[in-house]
């Protein structure tokens, strides 16, 4: 994956850092960005503080292909992300005429109140373009390479959906695994460890497990190329098989 | 909140950056952390790459009270995060002897051999003290302000109980939440811009969820002195009337 473009996810937001809220975003990127040839590398999570978020930013902003946020662009006082996108980018934070029409259109239509808090939602960096928000209007936006989507999920996969096929990608990443209950990590980690090195072009990771139906561990292969994942799977099936334990292809059923 | 020390958290390990794994460890530590009054100020999820591992262990330790990392404590060839943190503090990474003594004891009493893979476990950053591991033995450990816990939940928290008595911490993070189906943000933005700037010692957070039985917003205030906490609450339940709402103390119920 040495060659592929590379991501990084900034999650603004007390309520995660408070406890509050379980995230459920990391997840999802991470998933569908493995998808698309853009595995993540690095996640931040910060308050909703100007100082924290600029330096955040532009800290991470040369290191990465693709930075996306989530969180911190809603109508209420502790939604800055915008300003400090702006901030970063040392350009004004100013009306988008274009979030304006369509955020007006919206609230003309549902007879409601246009605002000055939910003006804000259409107050950006000079210079962005719109990430379309099918779920509840008030749009993301692109600057730079920064992508800046809401941080309630369902909103954001429905950004995310709507930028993805913008994004260029890699080879996707392929993933094999193969478990079985009754494996111990101490018992594989030289088989394991001799396997890593004869598939260098792959990331094989152990992670084990606890479930009703028993504890195991699960080994798991990730790499461009599904042919050397497979063929990486079969070895560690193997180590599990020299055990004499029963490999099984795929993961383990989630938890109850 | 301000006088408080702080936490900063390291999640180490590519299956949360895969996707794989949902993370759990953030949120217990934020919570707890919390009620021992060392507000969790910065997550960074990192993978398994010592560069990585060594340069971010290093950024971090001086900006806060208390580092934390979970993963790659285990005895496989991707757990790497102890001689990481031994190069980050310039020390060897050698066999502790206490570790091995407990660790060779347990392995001796389960009659299972005390091998390469597991005396890994007991190799550790000179001059680390041990954290205690009542779930599966392989105890983790504390150098300077860091402290290294493993990545399995039930694990982890184990740890964290077994050394947060040893944490110095500040007034508990109180909070007070007001919630209210029908609630819409863009309509009480500016009352709670208002109150923010009255209690300039809280935070005051807007979070909107949505469940089958309505969707709202629940309105948060934090802060270390409770009677400040449940003044703002009650000013934005007054909020929530004025809408001619019906607000509702503490959380909404968790979606199901």
């Amino acid at each position: 994956m040495s060659g592929n473009p590379t991501a990084c996810l900034l999650v603004i937001g007390n309520e995660v850092l408070s406890g509050r809220t379980q995230d459920a975003n990391i997840k999802f990127l991470a998933t569908r960005l493995g998808e698309l040839g853009i595995p993540l590398r690095e996640v931040r999570v910060i308050p909703d503080v100007r100082d924290t978020i600029v330096d955040t930013l532009n800290a991470v902003r040369p290191n990465f292909t693709y930075i996306f946020t989530t969180g911190g662009i809603g109508p209420t006082h502790d939604d800055i992300t915008a300003e400090c996108i702006a901030a970063a980018f040392g350009v004004p934070w100013e009306e988008h005429p274009e979030a304006m029409a369509i955020m007006g259109a919206h609230y003309e239509k549902t007879g409601s109140e246009f605002n000055a808090a939910r003006r804000r939602m259409a107050t950006m960096p000079r210079g962005a373009t719109l990430i379309p928000n099918a779920v509840s209007v008030a749009p993301g936006f692109i600057i730079g390479n920064v992508y800046v989507m809401a941080g309630v999920p369902r909103i954001m996969q429905s950004m995310f959906e709507a930028l993805a096929p913008s994004l260029v990608g890699g080879a996707p990443v392929q993933s094999r695994s193969v478990h079985a209950v009754g494996l111990l990590e101490g018992r594989i980690a030289d088989g394991l460890s001799a396997i890593q090195a004869r598939f260098p072009d792959l990331d094989i990771g152990s992670y084990p497990y606890e479930r009703p139906t028993g504890n195991g561990v699960a080994l798991v292969a990730k790499g461009t190329d599904a042919a050397r994942a497979e063929a990486a799977a079969e070895a560690m099936a193997g180590l599990i098989r020299d055990l004499g334990l029963v490999p099984q292809f795929g993961e383990p059923a989630p938890a109850p």
